[in-house]
C-alpha cells in the first residue's frame, strides 16, 4: 500500500491512521502522534482519539472539529525536532480567545504529542493482527520519570518495554497493571495518579481497540457498495466468493482481500473480531456458510434476504440436526440491516453497514433523539459502583469509553 | 459536469442515473433506459428501478443482483438500433436455466426498455428541479396503441405530450389520470389494464420521486464526511457556511453547491423536499438557523450536539417568544443521528446520513430483524381497503412503493 494522499486527510479512520503510522515507522518521514488524553466539558472527540502530524505541516485525522488542528501543527514540529513527548492543554472555554473564536469549540482538551518512534512498533503490529494492547504512558512526570515513559500491556503475560522510550518503573506500573490488562483491546481509557517517592505521576491508559473486521460472503455486484462503505467507515474488509474462479480483486477494488472459499470452510476466515454478512444470493451456499459460521465466535452474522428465506434455511438446518442456540439467534441478523427504507443498491449497503457498525459498538441503531440518557457510553467504573481496590482508593481515576 | 466513468457503474444512485440521462439527452451518445415494471416473487429491485444501457455495451445502475445486466445489454442495443420501446420478461424461477444458474436470482421480472429520447426531457428536468411527475407508459399495446406510448402527468393541470413518442390516447389516459396525479413525485407505481375498442392495453404508472436534497449548515471539517456520504447515497447536497468569506468549494469537493449565508436567511435555501443538518458548532449561528428554518416546510431539521445544548437553545427561543409546535418537535432531531456508537468523524457522519435517509423514507432506523411485517412497504392500495372507484373496479391494479 502506498502513502498516497487521502481525499480528506482530516476525516480518515483510525484504521487508516494506523496504516499510515505503520508506513511512517518503516519509512523516512518524520511524524508525531497526537492523542486526546483528557476532556473537560463539551468536545468533539473523546480521549484516545488520535491524529498524525508531519514535520511538513501535514495532518491526518482530526481530534477537534477544526479548532486545534492548526496550533497542533506547531507543537508537532517541535516534538519531531527535539524528540521529546509533551502534553499540551487547550482551554476552549473562553469564547473570545484565538482558539474558540466563533467556532463553538468548547471545553478543555489535554493532548499528548509524541514522536512516532519505535515505541509504536508493537502497538501498530498488535492493532493490525487484532491483538489486545493497552498503552500506559506518563502524561505528568516527576524528576525521575519523564512524560512519555511507556509500558505496553497485553491482556495476559508480562508488560512489554517499548523501543526508543523510557519504561514506566515497575513499582509504578504495578499499581495499574490489572486495570491496564482489563482495558487492553477494548477501546476504553483511564487516567490514573500514582504516588511515588519522587512525588506523584499521572498515567494515561489507552486501551487501543484493534481493527474491526468485516467478512462479506458473496460475489455479485451488490457486494461492491457494501465493501466500499464498510472500508470507508473503518472496517478491514475481506470478500470471500463461493466459486473458485471468481475471486477477482478487480471486481472489489475497495476490499483489503478477495479470496475464493468453499462456503462450508468459511469458518477458517473468522475470529471473534470478525463480523460477517452472507449475501451470495444462492440458497445452498448461504446455508452452508451459515452452518460453518455457527462453529465460530463471529459476533455478528447478517443474512441478506427476506425473513421467509431465513426461516426456510433455518428449518433445513434443524432437519439436519443443527440447532440454533439462544446466542446464535442473538448474533444472527436476518433480514440484515437497519430500517432505513430505500431500495437502491447504495441504500441497501448503508442499511447493512450501519447495522454492522451499530452492533460492533453495542448499539441498536434507533434514533438518538429517542434514546434515554447520554450519547456517550460511560465506562463500567463510572456507571457501576466503584470497586474497592487499593490502587483505586489511592487515586482518583478518570475513565471512559473511547469510541463513542 | 462531465461524463466521466463512475468507480462502480453498477452501484450508481438514481440521482446519478438522471444526471447521466440529462447528459445523454444533450449529447450524442445513444442509450436506452431500462425500468422494472413488474416483479413476481423475490427480486432485488422493485418496479420503478432504472438503469441505462449504452450501444457500446456499457451499463449504469443495476436492476438485479447481477443476473440480467448481461442479457439486457443485448436488448438495449436492439432498442437503440431500431428506436422502438419493448417489454421483456425474464423468468428466473427455473434454477437450471441460463439466467438463474447458481445465482439465486429468483422470481419473474418485467423490464421496459426504451430509447433515451425526447420523451425524457421533461421528466429529467422535473427530477432535477424537484417537480412532481408521473410517467404513464403503455407496456402492453393494442393494434392502434403501441408499447412505449406515453403521457407525462404533473400533480395538477393538463398532461404533457412527450416529444419523440406517441401519446396515450385521451380516452385511455382519462381512466388513470387521477391516480397518476396522486402518484406523481412520490416514488410509488401502479400497473393498470384499460379496456379500449381495440382490446385492452396495459399501463405502467411511474411516480418518479425527484432528487432528495440535503442542506448542511456549517463550515468545519466535520461537514466533509457528512457531505461525502450523503452524496454517495444519492442526496443532492448543498453546504451553507455562516461566514461570508468561507464559502470555499474546494473545502467540500463532494458538495453540489457551496455558498455563504447569513444563518437567519437560511430559510431561502429550503423547500419541502430539503432535509437540513445544522452543525456550525456555533451556538448563536445554530440558534439563528433553527429559528429561520422553523418558518420553512423542511421535513427534517437535525441539530448536531448534546441534548442539553438543544434544550438551552430551545429555552432561548422560547424566551424570545418563538414556540416549537408539535410538528416542529416531530421534525427536529437532536441529538441528530442514529444510535450507531463510534466517535470517529466518519462514524458520526454515517450516523447522521443514515438518519436523514431513514426519515426521508418514512422509517425510524432500528434493526430490521426486530421489525414486524415486511421489509418492503405496501402501497396504500395494498394495505388499506380498496377505494371503490370505477377505474379500479374495471381493472386489476397492481401497485406498490418503489424505493423500498
Amino acid at each position: 500500500m502506498t502513502d498516497t494522499e487521502p481525499a480528506d486527510p482530516w476525516g480518515i479512520t483510525t484504521l487508516e491512521i494506523f496504516e499510515r503510522l505503520d508506513r511512517t515507522l518503516e519509512g523516512t518521514a518524520d511524524r508525531a502522534v497526537a492523542t486526546v488524553v483528557g476532556v473537560d466539558g463539551s468536545a468533539y472527540r473523546r480521549p484516545g482519539a488520535k491524529m498524525l502530524l508531519g514535520d511538513d505541516g501535514s495532518t491526518y485525522g482530526g481530534i477537534t472539529a477544526g479548532c486545534l488542528e492548526g496550533p497542533l501543527q506547531n507543537v508537532g514540529r517541535d516534538v519531531i525536532a527535539d524528540g521529546s513527548p509533551t502534553v499540551v492543554t487547550f482551554d476552549l472555554t473562553a469564547d473570545d480567545d484565538g482558539w474558540g473564536l466563533g467556532l463553538g469549540c468548547e471545553g478543555i482538551v489535554d493532548v499528548l504529542v509524541e514522536p512516532a518512534d519505535g515505541s509504536w512498533r508493537d502497538p501498530v503490529d498488535a492493532f493490525t493482527t487484532g491483538e489486545a494492547r493497552s498503552l500506559v504512558t506518563v502524561i505528568d512526570g516527576s524528576d525521575s520519570i519523564p512524560v512519555g515513559a511507556r509500558a505496553i500491556v497485553p491482556r495476559a503475560g508480562a508488560a512489554i518495554d517499548p523501543d526508543d522510550r523510557p519504561s514506566v518503573p515497575p513499582a509504578v506500573l504495578e499499581s495499574v497493571l490489572d486495570d491496564a490488562r482489563d482495558l487492553a483491546g477494548d477501546g476504553r481509557w483511564e487516567r490514573r495518579t500514582v504516588d511515588t517517592e519522587d512525588g506523584s505521576v499521572e498515567l494515561f491508559i489507552d486501551g487501543i481497540e484493534p481493527a474491526t473486521k468485516l467478512l462479506v460472503f458473496g460475489g455479485q455486484p451488490d457486494v461492491r457498495p457494501v465493501t466500499r462503505l464498510a472500508r470507508e467507515v473503518g472496517f478491514e474488509v475481506t470478500v470471500a466468493t463461493a466459486r473458485g474462479g471468481q475471486a477477482d480483486e478487480s471486481s472489489f477494488p475497495r476490499a483489503d482481500r478477495v479470496l475464493a472459499t468453499h462456503p462450508s470452510e468459511i469458518d477458517e476466515l473468522v475470529d471473534d473480531r470478525t463480523s460477517v454478512v452472507i449475501m451470495s444470493h444462492n440458497f445452498l451456499d448461504d446455508r452452508l456458510a451459515l452452518e460453518s459460521l455457527l462453529e465460530t465466535s463471529a459476533p455478528f452474522i447478517g443474512l441478506m434476504g427476506p425473513r421467509e428465506r431465513f426461516q426456510r434455511l433455518r428449518g433445513e438446518l434443524e432437519e439436519d440436526g443443527v440447532t440454533l442456540f439462544e446466542a446464535d439467534r442473538e448474533r444472527i441478523a436476518s433480514p440484515v440491516g437497519l430500517d432505513l427504507g430505500g431500495g437502491e443498491p447504495i441504500e441497501i449497503a448503508m442499511s447493512v453497514v450501519s447495522e454492522v457498525l451499530a452492533v460492533s459498538n453495542g448499539r441498536g441503531g434507533g434514533r438518538l433523539r429517542d434514546r434515554e440518557g447520554r450519547i456517550h457510553d460511560r465506562s463500567p467504573s463510572e456507571s457501576e459502583s466503584e470497586p474497592e481496590s487499593e490502587a483505586k482508593s489511592e487515586s482518583e481515576p478518570e475513565s471512559g469509553a473511547r469510541s463513542d
